[in-house]
């Protein structure tokens, strides 16, 4: 594509006296404000990496507006210096999303973290892009709402981001994902000009669903600056269960049967040995005794275990599988332990490879079953309620994702299932995407950001020789 | 745009020796058969209407391809003679969006009919887009599931219209529009590549949302020719009640405590005078004792009225208000006839500009007073549940519409709520869409469709001059 920019910006950080990027540093400087530009190396590191580890690029500066028109002048400034710009959050993210792969612009949005009031009647709240999850699910906490997405990043993790990556997590079973609670947003395009569709009305079929389209663009097709929310009953009490299933049929036959019985908030899959290594190196708790059953069924379901009908319920739930049943909140903090340290004790083995596919719940036993033999120390966990698994590959000889990922195709599964697809995937999305579709997704690429601006090198596959 | 396609296609009707349109005609008479192929006035006068009477237009033909492959072939059949196609679904569109403006094929969907095998563990069922509402509906039923969209017109509107419109209708407070009924779709594009992403994952972050912009773009980006809709459990009883309410507030007061107390199936608003113009034009019983409350509010609740606690949640949602309690099912149709009946009772009065609007809620009560004070006559209903209101004008002079659609604008409010754009108001957009919007949008339509061969002269306004 003639028209890209390029990505060969000089690093700016010694004396800078006849360097070209030194207008566009004015410029920046301009628009953010000297204490809001950083060019150092020390500075701008924090800015150069996402939470993997494996994705890390030299950043010509990092910038940080205060506002909506300070992100306009700075991909105004961008765009005259034909620097591109790498839009970040909190971060936290998976596949090197906001990671500058050499000469960028970071722009991070993490002052824009206002969180507006809310609107209890309607059940919504506008908020900053850089405002965090937690910090949003706070304020509506004060009016017993919550934001109807939860993930384990939620004090690091922004709105924007999250918008931007359509960002999953437990809660997905219950109120989908990210996308899902977006009813408005304001976003800045390549060119300056501002998207406004902030209202959010609760129908509204005015021309094309812009907003719809850039959620999980990655800051590919514009940067999104605030985001009007849905939010939804926060649940009073709750109930825990973790259930040990035979197989994954009757896994996936238990969460159909708990969906049947009530209101799902999470449906959560681990194996024994992720179990064991949990207990091993976070010093979890076994929740269920010895031998352990294969696979572990981790249930939240809305409303407490002494409400009318539950115990009933749940014990037609359980069946004579072995189970453990939270009698209380701190129990149920332990068994939740269970699912949410495998993480960190992942973390603790060695820097692990992080696949997140969906898997079609037919294909599923057989999937795990065919991990298991290319990959036998892969450690498989994740949201078994949506068809969503997280393989973590350890110590993963080269090639060996990719192994996984095309296994994962072959099932009809998809490469990407909340964590998006960031520059760890790119060369990738061939695998569930064919040239029509990939064809389509350039076109909106160019017809949104004809130079290329924004966060190049991300979700796109490179571009065919020749083109 | 230099571009764009003329729509000046001659007409074929009589003989056709060196008409310049023959060698189209002979390409789609190839491509779909002669049977499928209608140029006789007569033949083609069905599809060149809507169900409004407002909008009608010439088609050069109408074709009635088989398949996703005839869908193809009549595109490139087109796109090589520089002629636009109209994509049709069943023809139940309020705004022009399926009629032919003058010269164009209408592309008619009608024998892509199939519907798929229900997937009843999944919820899903995979539909061609000229399948009926009704046809997928009753498919569903056997498995005590239903489409989660429903409308009056569901025995001839078609599922790829209400995706291509992302319809509407009474159910929407309780599963959200038609765009969150899909999971996955199968379109064409206007180059003649097939979108291929039917299979639906429950999450597929692998690249940009195609078939989220699609849904509501009134097949001016692509022809949808299959659907992989979700669907959702068939209510088993239902509670339906007519409740009287003092004004606006009191009525959206009623319906968030509605809320509050259990899942809410549909919320609709009628007002004394379409009551009374429903009783005497379609012979419908008043439902409550004059003098008439001014508004009344309709709520169907999931589950039966019997259910235990549902006459206390009933006795503390109605008060002291005057109501009527569907006591069984010919009640409840009796009750449900109220309001489903004013488009035919509003009909035998004339032929109404439709308006379908919608309205922040704290707005509400201040935009039925003005309608009232500019147009008395107007009969005005709807989905409170969504704060749609569909207005009603009778023998409104020119103007009236959009001086409504103003001061819908003015607070706040959608001009398109779940009817879509078309053609009616293309040249409104601009009410609600600012230049950066439209902008946006322009380059998009661009992106997908250069030649602007798709449904010419519907949502987006006309270019601006010297473009």
């Amino acid at each position: 594509m003639s028209t890209e920019m390029s990505m060969g910006g000089t690093v700016a950080d010694g004396p800078r006296g006849t360097d070209p990027a030194d207008g566009l540093l004015a410029a920046l400087r301009a628009a953010v404000g000297p204490a809001h530009l950083l060019v150092d190396a020390g500075a701008r590191a924090a800015y150069e990496t996402d939470w993997t580890g494996r994705f890390a690029g030299t950043a010509l500066a990092v910038v940080r507006p205060a506002g909506t028109d300070e992100v306009v002048a700075v991909l105004r400034a961008c765009a005259a210096h034909a620097t591109p710009v790498v839009p970040r959050g909190g971060g936290t993210g998976l596949v090197g999303g906001a990671v500058p792969l050499g000469g960028e612009v970071v722009l991070s949005l993490e002052r824009l973290d206002h969180v507006g009031p809310v609107d209890v009647a309607g059940g919504s709240v506008v908020v900053g892009a850089g405002a965090t999850l937690a910090a949003v699910d706070r304020s509506a906490a004060d009016h017993g709402l919550a934001v109807g997405v939860d993930l384990a990043s939620r004090d690091s993790a922004t709105i924007g981001g999250m918008v931007a990556t359509d960002a999953g997590g437990v809660r997905v079973i219950a109120h989908g994902p990210m996308r899902r609670q977006v009813l408005g947003l304001e976003a800045v395009l390549a060119d300056g000009s501002v998207l406004r569709r902030i209202p959010g009305l609760a129908k509204d079929g005015t021309g094309y669903a812009l907003p719809e389209l850039l959620a999980g663009s990655e800051g590919t097709l514009a940067v999104v600056t605030a985001v009007h929310l849905r939010l939804v009953p926060r649940p009073v009490a709750t109930t825990v269960l973790l259930l040990g299933c035979a197989d994954v049929a009757d896994a996936l036959g238990r969460v159909a049967a708990a969906r049947r019985a009530g209101t799902v908030l999470a449906a959560e899959l681990v194996r024994d040995r992720g179990v064991r290594m949990v207990h091993q190196h976070a010093g979890v708790p076994l929740p269920l005794p010895e031998p352990l059953p294969p696979l572990l069924l981790l249930l939240e379901l809305d409303g407490d275990p002494d409400r009318a009908g539950r115990a009933d319920a749940l014990a037609a739930l359980v069946g004579d599988r072995p189970a453990a049943i939270a009698a209380d909140v701190a129990d149920a903090r332990r068994l939740w332990a269970v699912r949410e340290r495998h993480t960190e004790a992942v973390q603790r083995l060695g820097t692990p490879t992080k696949l997140d596919v969906t898997v079609p719940p037919a294909a599923m036993a057989e999937v795990l079953a065919e991990v298991d033999r290319i990959a036998p120390d892969a450690v498989v966990f994740g949201h078994i309620g949506d068809a969503s698994l997280h393989v973590n590959l350890l110590d993963a000889p080269p090639g060996l994702d990719e192994q996984v990922l095309r296994l994962v195709a072959a099932h009809g599964g998809s490469i990407a299932a909340e964590h998006g697809i960031g520059v760890a995937k790119a060369h990738l999305v061939h695998l569930t995407r064919d040239d029509a579709d990939v064809a389509a997704m350039r076109a909106v690429k160019r017809a949104l950001d004809p130079t290329g601006l924004l966060n190049p090198g991300k979700v796109l596959p490179p571009d065919p020789p020749g083109s």
